[in-house]
């Protein structure tokens, strides 16, 4: 365990039911911290390139950091990163909760799977041990059922379960892998997990994780402390609302866009703003495994009508972008119940609202009819549909055969023009934070290694926020690649760390390196740590350029390029991408031709051997 | 605790938020045994005549056994006694699983719960020790969800939990009492809980529990054991298909009434033999808490249509038979999924399937329309509605207003002859064995202390069984009586020890006897433990006969009077209830005109305090 400057990898091959345990040690510790970054670099060099994400050629590698589990505030969470299904490209997704922190605390910093098994099987992990076990009477359970089943199987509350429901099974390209009622959402991690058999990981992890330097490294959770209570957003907004706090503000600013993208604001919003929600349907604030002083986990209920009785841990502020905003439903209820679908089913929340809002402007717009959508008519605001498209689309059944395709792929299949109006990049749908209000989230989108995700590359939440903050220079190209690019390298801190973002947010630089020195034994300094996070960006770069990636690839859909918001405070605007895509190369050091990383910068961050 | 002559009480006022601990000594021990019919003597003496079941002047009376939580087989359940919302008259319900055993397990006999909590609580009883929780987050929430939060809050994956779903906090009058996905169904026991602002009992339970004389508990346990091992139905079929296992030889005797009663046999009633559904949908047998070795929980999974993801703990044998047979729907899955829904809500499958089968009925005849059926056709067969009946029944929302009332109540409002064919006693409806091709059934129902059910006296199910075996004598009175009114109180035993019905069927009277005796020190006969059983049976009449019972109430639906099933081996019969109520009054001593029990049986019982 990296408690000093070794990390403990197991390695479980599926095929053979070989159980490895490996070490790494000296110059890679400090190169590559742990959880993100480490994982990229793992990944890199472990998968060939061009191999099908759903084949036994693709491989898991799911991480916690070397602050995961301990007494560092908002460190509770873990990366899992293979082959994305959904875009074919590199694929790093992240949850919070009680997982991360078992993994860790088993004494596992990284754990690795390969192959396929035969049958169903979930993996059972103790101290220094893993078992396989057989897995085919949860295999078509919901994940809560499944996280049920094995704990009673267990009698232990504590396990750390992460799993897959029917989606993930049936590998539609963006199943999610759940834990608790959170999810490691986009990119399809579920559909990997599914393509291998393997339904569930479940960790027991008791053991406790000692700081190299205590003393200094109290000290460096007192100065987080002190960040984080003095950090007006995290510790009043969040508190109260966790990430769906921003919503109103983000709604003034004409940030959030309404039905597929359409609209810049809608007249109902107010009856998604935050406030109502806490009022009416909060029940409690929970939170991570990892101490955390403002849980931003909200459990929610439904109480009254078609969708009553239902709970969700949320939703956050996207779900309620995806299929509140994006398919212009305010049934807050509806949404609620949505959102607890998706995690039952595991799907990823944004994918599955933007394919549905995507589907109603085609029906809308007459593209596609009843004949191909059972019968329903797929207008924007129709509530009653949610659960059976969300039903239908873990279980390709039905239309949902279509929805599960995504947005890019139904577009190409539906044609007359609706790839315009795919909100989708590299495959993945976007985020709900409009770059035509706020342009560095423009590059967030079209350059992130995920695909058009909104926080893989930077954070779109905290840039709208402060873009919003600074009146209309959010509409300028200028020095968005700036922040952009450092956001994105301090992403990779936060993911390897690994560091809750919104915490994250609010803590320093300087009790960052403190935190992580004092645990590990490391000597970062803080350019040290952020050359790291660079060395991140450029492995992940590189995955994907092996597998294709030219700088076309890095574009928005047109709605975002060539089309105005219908209303809202931004009716004027569109996104001049390629402005600001020049600055952002220049900045990383990338060719401007073809977005590769030039020879030299690689070189400069110790990844010649790339 | 009662592992010697004594029996330890918990009374918590919900008022006034007391908590006392009692303790009963002496001859009460071995007149009222426990469980049951030391809850109906309690329910007798603590409950005025007349009282409003969902007034705070109802109280809750919630018990174990002397041999729940021992190592005795199949000694798992506990008891909920109280005044029935669904029937104004006596009720006790009991449920299988952990529940009972944590209950005995953490040194409590008998929980009882008086008045009303401002707002809505849990208690969490611990070894000597009941806190009153907060539980306003948990308001509104299934069955399910509750369970899993509480189990989140304690970190204890192994605390017994009961809990009242939304319909037990609508007061739903055939609302019932969860324990893991096992019901204490039956008569509205939900419903009371709900009425008290009480969402649900915790108990962890740590002691393990001494026998008074350890080698003669063995033998008597070694006995038990060979009983059940010898007993063909329940050391085969029982361990293949639960209580579902007499379905196929049922259905050849015409056994299980379809469409609400009409039929006596269908085509299509192989879809639901036991043989297919473990086939298709079995995915693990599950047991209550106690040893047992049969294991007749079976935990089944839809896995495809509309109803796919569901899991539910059975269906047992009752709800195949109310949401399946008598509502005409063959679609297993959506049967999986009515009981499943009923467990999360916290509904008796019973009830519900009835109540939705007689209004098909209704709406098939005419006697109401879409005007009230919020626009549903509410016809035999429809799967697709089970699930929005269900939901606004539990939430008495539009039509399930109407369905929460259940059959007694809406044929009273719908009227047009509908009375005739509401399947029920005494406002409860009734069990799945159709008494005009198995006389002895009809006594069950029609003099049963809780209303039409098919098991508070005696067991339909064994008796349907037996009669089928002995040719055409099961359409004679003769006879009838007799078995009805030995299982009857025998019964009383099974439910006071406690045993589960079904492993207890096979268990001698001499190892019953045996175990009592060795684990408690008391010093029973076989007749003596009879007499017992007989006394429990008066003191519930008694308490009926305090409510204004005659014997007029002691009746059957006139369909099953004076109508021959449309179809199957039956075709010829009605009930002949009248000499059977005779030959069962006269072996009871019960008065004739009256129904009363006589003085002399009273005292003879050691009931004349009565």
């Amino acid at each position: 365990m990296s408690n000093s400057k070794e990390w403990i990898l197991f390695r479980v091959n599926l095929s053979n039911k070989e159980v490895l345990k490996e070490s790494i040690l000296g110059e890679d510790v400090e190169m590559y911290l742990g959880g993100r970054v480490l994982g990229a670099k793992m990944l890199y060099k472990e998968l060939p390139a061009a191999i099908d994400p759903l084949s036994p050629e693709n491989k898991l590698f799911i991480s916690a950091g070397p602050l995961t589990g301990t007494t560092t505030p908002s460190t509770g969470r873990y990366v899992i990163q293979t082959k994305s299904p959904q875009t074919g490209l590199y694929l790093s997704t992240l949850s919070g909760g009680h997982f991360g922190p078992a993994l860790r605390r088993a004494g596992c910093d990284m754990l690795i799977v390969e192959g396929v098994s035969e049958a169903p099987v979930y993996l059972l992990m103790g101290k220094d041990d893993i078992e396989i076990r057989e897995a085919s009477h949860l295999w078509g359970m919901t994940t809560g059922d499944t996280q049920a089943l094995i704990k009673e199987e267990l009698k232990d509350a504590e396990t750390g379960i992460a799993c897959i429901g029917p989606a993930g099974e049936r590998k539609v390209p963006f199943a999610a892998v759940i834990n608790e009622r959170r999810a490691a959402g986009r990119g399809g991690a579920g559909a990997v997990m599914g393509s291998k058999n393997l339904k569930a990981l479940a960790v027991k992890g008791g053991q406790t994780l000692e700081p190299v330097h205590p003393k200094a490294f109290q000290d460096a959770i007192r100065h987080m402390y002190r960040d984080i209570n003095s950090h007006a957003v995290i510790a009043e907004s969040f508190r109260l609302y966790g990430s769906h706090s921003a919503f109103s503000a983000l709604t003034a600013g004409g940030i959030i866009p309404w039905r597929n993208w359409q609209d810049g604001t809608s007249p109902n919003a107010e009856a998604l703003f935050p406030e109502n929600w806490r009022d009416q349907f909060v029940v409690k604030d929970i939170r991570c495994a990892s101490p955390c002083n403002f849980n931003c986990g909200k459990l929610t209920l439904a109480r009254k009508g078609p969708h009553a009785g239902v709970i969700s841990d949320g939703p956050d502020y996207e779900t309620v972008y995806s299929f509140g905003a994006s398919c212009d439903i305010t049934d807050f209820s509806a949404i609620i119940e949505a959102d607890a679908l998706c995690d039952a089913y595991g799907l990823d929340t944004i994918s599955m609202g933007l394919s549905i809002a995507f589907a109603m402007e085609c029906f809308e717009r007459g593209i596609i009819g009843k004949d191909i959508t059972d019968g329903m008519e797929l207008r924007f605001g129709s509530s009653r549909l949610l659960r059976p498209l969300i039903h239908a689309t873990a279980y390709r059944e039905g239309f949902g055969q279509w929805l599960s395709m995504g947005t890019r792929k139904m577009s190409e299949q539906f044609g007359r023009g609706s790839a315009a109006f795919a909100m989708q990049v590299k495959g993945m749908e976007i985020g709900g934070y409009d770059p035509r209000g706020a342009k560095s989230v423009a590059l967030i989108y079209a350059c992130g290694p995920r695909g058009g995700c909104h926080k893989s590359n930077g954070s779109a939440n905290a840039q709208s926020r402060m873009e919003l903050q600074s009146g209309d220079t959010r509409y300028s190209t200028e020095g968005k690649a700036l922040v952009t690019k450092k956001q994105g390298d301090r992403r990779m801190i936060s993911d390897s760390a690994t560091f809750c973002i919104f915490a994250h947010g609010a803590i320093s630089d300087e009790a960052t390196v403190a935190a992580l020195n004092a645990f590990t034994g490391l000597d970062y300094s803080v350019e040290g740590l952020y050359q790291m996070g660079e060395r991140g960006s450029n492995l992940e770069r590189m995955f994907n350029v092996r597998e294709g990636l030219t700088r076309k690839w890095d574009t928005l859909p047109d709605r975002l390029l060539r089309q105005n918001p219908a209303n809202g405070p931004n009716i004027h605007q569109v996104v001049e991408l390629e402005t600001l895509i020049d600055d952002y190369y220049t900045l990383c050091g990338w060719d401007l031709e073809t977005g590769i990383p030039r020879r030299e910068k690689l070189e400069e961050l110790g990844l010649g051997w790339l």
